[in-house]
C-alpha cells in the first residue's frame, strides 16, 4: 500500500491495523557509466514495495535527496548535508506520529545515509523521552544488500566484482526496472578493492568531491557494474524483499 | 530528461547545451474522500515531465515533503516546518549550482509551499551575491494552476466548484493517470467558498490542524472533486504542460 | 495605544477587553532619491497607529529590520535573513502569546515580508497545534496598499507611475509626516513596467544585489516617486487607516 | 543624522566621511507603574541621536526587541531568546559591513542585552577573520548609565533610590520625552537592594518569570522611581550625549 | 605530547613535523554498579595519550559530553544532542585546521558517537570541498575495541561476559587507573545477548531511557563487569596503544 | 566527589542530600610563553574540585572547548563559537534537571565564556519558565579570581603585573599543578596596561586572531607571568577553593 496513492480514510483504516510503515530512502547521485542517479532511491523504493505487498505494509515516498558530497563533482549528483536530513527525517516522524504512527522502518538504499539515519533516531528518541509523551516511536534502518540470503548471493554472483559503488547488484535491479545502459568500451574491470580500503570507507566515508572523482574517474568505486543483468535484477527483488518482509514483521514486535 | 534515470555523463552532456532545470514540488497530504495523499506531487511531476520531454530540459525527483500543519490530522499527511524545506531546498541548489545549473525553476503543485520558497530563493540570492561568486543562480516558481490558460479552463470547466483543496482539476490529474477513486455517497457538493474566505486563505493560510479539520470533515476545502474525469485530467496535463514549456523558455532567457 | 508608550498595568487593563494586537513591519532599506530609507516602516506604523486609535487597538514597536537583499548594494539598506526574520517573529509571538494575546495582526509595508511571514505563520500554527497547549493564536497578514480602496486611489492618482519602488503613494506619506525631498534634476519619469516584469517579482522577487542596482541605478523600480505630495500622504494616512480598523475587527471576528 | 529618515544618496555621500555608526538597543518590557514598556529604547534612541547631532553620527533605529524572559508574565513585555538577538545583529552587521561600515557602536538601554551583544560580536569577529575578507569590523557596546558623569549624578540625585529596574533616572528621560504618569498612591519606596543583590543580578541575570514577579509585584527592582522628574531627564540626556558623543570618537580613533 | 600541557610554541614546533593529532572521545554517562561514570573518556584518553608517547604524537583533551540518551535516567549520565555534538567537532576542527593541522584522528570510547561523528566529518568535508580552500582535512574515527588484537583479547579473555555496555575490558582500564569498586552482593552474572540484539543495538542504537533503564535495572548490557581485572586493564592498555599507534601513522599516510 | 570518577549509585545517594553541582569551565587557548593551553580549564578544575572536597559537592568534568577567537593565530588554540557553547550548556543542563539536579553553579577560568554563559543561562531560564515544568533550575556564574580574597592576593603580589592573560597567579596555579616552564631569556616585563584597556577588553572582548598576535606577539596581555611560584599557586589554590565553597553554599541557599 503506498502512501501516495492512498486516500486519508485508507490510511486511517491501515491504522487500525498497524502502527508501523516503511520508508525508503536512497540517494540522488552518479552510479557510473552504466548506473542510474536515482539507483538507491530506485531499489530501496522496488524492495520496500514489494515486501509491502507481501505484508501488506504501508509504504511512503523515498527520500531521495540525501548526503553524498564525494559525489558531488560529477555532474546530476545532488548532496545535502547530514543535518538537513536530520531535520527532513524528524519533520516526518513527528508528523506521523502525531496520528499514531509508532513503527518506522528506514529501507536504506545508500551507505551514506546510517550516520545521520542513526544520530537523528537518537535525538528523536531524546526528544519523546524528555517530553514525557505517551506516543512510542521505535525505529529500524536496514541496508537492503545487508540482508543475509540477499549479501551472500552478491558475493556468490560477483566476488570481488561487487565493490562499493555501482554495484552489480544494484545495477542489476535498476536493469531489470527501467533502463538497460550499455557499457563504454573503455570501461574496464577494476581492481579489487582491498580490505583496509573497503574497512576505512564503509559507510560511504569518502574523502572530497575533487580527490573522490580523480581516484574514480568514471564515478565506480570498485565494483565491476556490467556484471548484473536484468535477470539478477530480478532474483534480487525477489530475495531482498522477502527478507525485509520478516525483517519488518520482527520489528513490529519489539 | 529525468535526472533519477540518467546517468552522470548525459547529465554532463546536458549541461553542454543548457544551465537549466526543472523541479517539481508537491506535498504529502490528505486530498479529501477521491483524493490521493500524494496528489500534489504527481500534478507537478507529471507535468514538469510532459513539458521536459517537449524542450529536452532535465527534471529532478520532486520534492514530495513539504509544509501542511493544516492537514496533518488527517492520517498519512506528512508536514515539514518552512525552515526545514529551505534548508532542504538550498543544498539542492548548492549542490546543483556547483556543478554549473543556473536555472532553478520550481514546477509547483501545493499552494502552502510558495512562502517558504520565495523566502529561501531570497536568502539564497543573498548568500551568492555576498560571497562574490561569479556562479549565477536564477529562479522562477510557478504553480501549474496559475498558467493563464489552465487557469482559464479550471473556471470553465468546475466553476465555483474547483474550490480550494482536493480540486476537481487535480484529481482529474491522477484519475488520468493512477487510480479512480469512486465518491462515497455522503460525499455532497460543497457549497462555494466566500470570496472574503478565498483571500485570507490563499497560498494556504489555514488554522490549525485540529480546527481545519473541524471546518472540512471529509478533507476537501470547497472543491467538488468528483466532477474531474480522467479524460479532463488528459486535457489539463496536456495544456499545463505547454505553457510550462514557453514560460520555462522564457525563464532560460533572463 | 502605543505598547511601547504605556505602562503593563494598561496593558493588563487592555487584555480584559481585547486579546488583539497591531504589529507593523517595515524595512530600513534604499527607497530612491526622493524616498528615505525608513519608508517602509513608517508607512506601516503610521497606519497602524492611525487605524489603532479609531478602534481603541493596541500597536507594538515596528519590526524595521527585514530581507531586502536586492537592495544591498545602495549604502544604508539592512537586509536580514528570513530565517531570522521568522525567528524573531516566532519569538514576538511566543512571548505575547503566553500573557494572553491570540490575534496577531501584522500591518506590512514591505512587499519581501510577506513570504517569510506567512512561511512563520505556518510553522508557529504547527507548533502551538502539536503541543496540544490550550493557547490559541491567529494570523493575518495585510499590505496597506492592498486594501482595496487605497489601492484604487493608487491607480486613479499615479497610473503606471506607481511602479514597484519608491513608489509616490509611499512617498506621499513620508512627505506628509516627515521630510519633502526635492527631486535631482536627472530623475526622470521611469518606463512604465511590463506586466511579465510585475509578474515575475510580485513580492519583491527580485535578483541579487548587484545586478538590481545596475538595472535601476537610482533604486526606484518603475515608480515616478515626485508625483506623490504631502497632501496625497494625508489622504492615504486616512483611508488606508479606516480600512486596516475594518479588517482588523473582521479579523477579531474569527 | 538619522538612517531611517535618510536617502541612499546622504548614506552615500556619509560614508566618504566616516564608516561608523551608532546602533542603539533597549527592550520592550515592563518598568513599574510610572515606567513605559518602551523606556529602555526610548532613552537609548533619544541619547544617541542627540550625540549623533553633536558628532554628525549616522544612528540606525534602536533594536527594541530583545532577551527580558524575568518580565514575561508581566503583560506587554515581549522577550526573545539570546540566540535571535544574535542572528538578528549579525544579519545588520554583515549587512551594513557589505557597504562599507567598520565601526558598530552599540548605544545600550537594557542590562540583559549586554551578554548576547558581546558573545555576538565575539563570532561575528571569528567569522570575519577566519574568511580572511579585507573587510574590517570593529565593535563597541557601551550602556549609557556607565558613562562615568552620567553614572556620577545617578548616585547623587537618587542614592539607593536609583535601584536596578525602573529606575528615577531612565524614568526621567522619559518624563522629559513623552509622558508624566502619576504614581498609583500604593507605590512604596522599595527597600534598598542589597550587595549581593546588586553582584548575583548585575546584567539582568534574574531569575524565572512567575519568581521575578512574585519577588517584585509591581515590576520595580528596588527603584524609587518616582524620584525622577522631566527636569532630571534633560539633565540626563545632556550629559549621557555628550560623553557618549566623547566615547564613540575615541572609538572610531581604534 | 598533551596540548593542554603544552604552550603555544612548542605547538608550532610539533607542526614543523606533523599535520596530525589524536582528539580522545568518550562519554559521561553510567557504567553500572562498578563502573565509572567517565569510563569512556578514561579509556579513550588514557590509550590515545601511551599512543601518542609512542609515536610523539599530540592528543588533545578528551571530548566527554556526547550523545547517551539511553543513559539518562541513570544519575550522573549528561547526554547531549547529536547535533550539538556536530556543532562542537565542526568547530574544534576549523579552528585546529586554521593552523595547519590536516589529520584528525578520534580515539573513540563510545559506541553512540560513532553516527554523529561520521555524519559531522562528511558535512566538514563538503564544507571544505565546496569552498575550495587549499586547506587539506582527513578524518580517522576508531573505537579502541576495534583494533584487532585488542579485540580478540576481549573475547579471549570474557567471551560472552564481555557484553555490550559496562564491559569487564573497560572496567578493567578503569581499575588499572582509578578506582576498583566491589561489586554489590547482588550483582549477577548477566545472561549473554542474543545475536539479534547484539546486531540490532550496535553503536548503542538502544531504545528510550525509561525503558532502558526498564530492561537494565543496573545499567550493564549483557556485560560481566566484574571479570575485568586491573591487571587485564593493563594488558589492554599496553595492546590498544600500540595499535592505535600503527594505525595513526597509517593515516597520516593517506 | 568527580561525576567522573563516581558510578551511579553514588550519585544516585548524593542527590538525595543535595541537587547542585559544580561545573568547571575553561578554555584550550595559549597562555604565553611559559602558560600551558589548558591553563583556565586547569585552574577552573582544581579550584572545583579542592572547594568540592570541603563541601562534599559534585563537580562534572571541565567543559574546555570554548570561545577564544582573538588566540586562533596561536598554534594549540581551540575555538568554538558562542552558540556552540550555548547548545552545550543546555543540553548539559537539560539532562542533569531530568534526573534532578537544581543548583548549576559555573566556576570559570576563562573570561570570554561569561557573555555566552550568561546568554544561554537567560534563555535556559525561558526556556523552562515558559513551558511550565516543575523542575526548578538555578544558575551561579563565577570567575575564580573575582573572589575577593583571590583578588585582593593577586594586586597584593603581582600588581599592575598580573594583567589580563598569562596572569602570574593561573601561571602560579599550573606550576603548582604541573610544570614550571622557564622563562625564555627574550621574554620582557610588559608594560602595564592602560585603564582605557583594560575596560574596553573586559571579559576577553578583544579584536581579530591577526590583530591580536600583531598586538601581543609572545600571547601575553599585560602580564608578567613568571612573576607568579608554585608557591603562590597553592595559595591561591587554598584561598579560591575557600571562597568558591562559601559562595556555592550561599547559592544552594536562593
Amino acid at each position: 500500500m503506498k502512501l501516495s496513492e492512498s486516500t486519508w480514510r485508507e490510511v486511517e483504516a491501515y491504522l487500525e491495523k498497524s502502527t508501523g510503515l516503511i520508508i525508503p530512502i536512497g540517494s540522488t547521485e552518479q552510479h557510473g557509466p552504466v548506473g542510474l542517479i536515482g539507483t538507491d532511491a530506485i531499489c530501496a523504493t522496488a524492495i520496500a514495495e514489494a515486501s509491502a505487498e507481501i505484508s501488506n505494509a504501508l509504504t511512503t515516498p523515498a527520500i531521495c535527496f540525501t548526503p553524498a558530497q564525494f559525489n558531488e563533482t560529477f555532474p546530476g549528483t545532488i548532496s545535502i548535508s547530514s543535518t538537513t536530513l536530520m531535520y527532513l527525517v524528524s519533520d516526518i516522524v513527528r508528523s506521523l506520529s502525531r496520528q499514531g504512527f509508532q513503527y518506522f522502518y528506514f529501507l536504506n538504499g545508500h551507505g551514506a545515509n546510517l550516520a545521520p539515519l542513526k544520530a537523528v533516531c537518537h535525538d528523536l528518541t531524546a526528544e519523546y523521552s524528555r517530553r514525557e509523551t505517551t506516543a512510542k516511536i521505535r525505529f529500524r534502518i536496514r541496508s537492503w544488500w545487508d540482508y543475509p540470503q540477499t549479501n551472500a548471493l552478491r558475493g556468490q554472483l560477483f566476488g570481488a566484482g561487487e565493490g562499493l559503488h555501482g554495484t552489480p547488484s544494484e545495477i542489476a535491479i535498476t536493469r531489470a526496472l527501467l533502463r538497460n545502459i550499455t557499457a563504454p568500451p573503455e570501461m574496464n574491470v577494476p581492481p579489487p578493492l582491498t580490505e583496509a580500503f573497503m574497512k576505512n570507507h564503509a559507510g560511504d566515508f569518502h574523502l572530497d568531491a575533487e580527490h573522490h572523482r580523480h581516484q574514480f574517474p568514471d564515478g565506480r568505486v570498485g565494483s565491476d557494474s556490467d556484471l548484473g543483468t536484468a535477470e539478477h535484477g530480478k532474483h534480487f527483488l525477489g530475495i531482498a524483499s522477502q527478507e525485509a518482509t520478516v525483517d519488518y514483521n520482527d520489528f513490529l514486535n519489539t
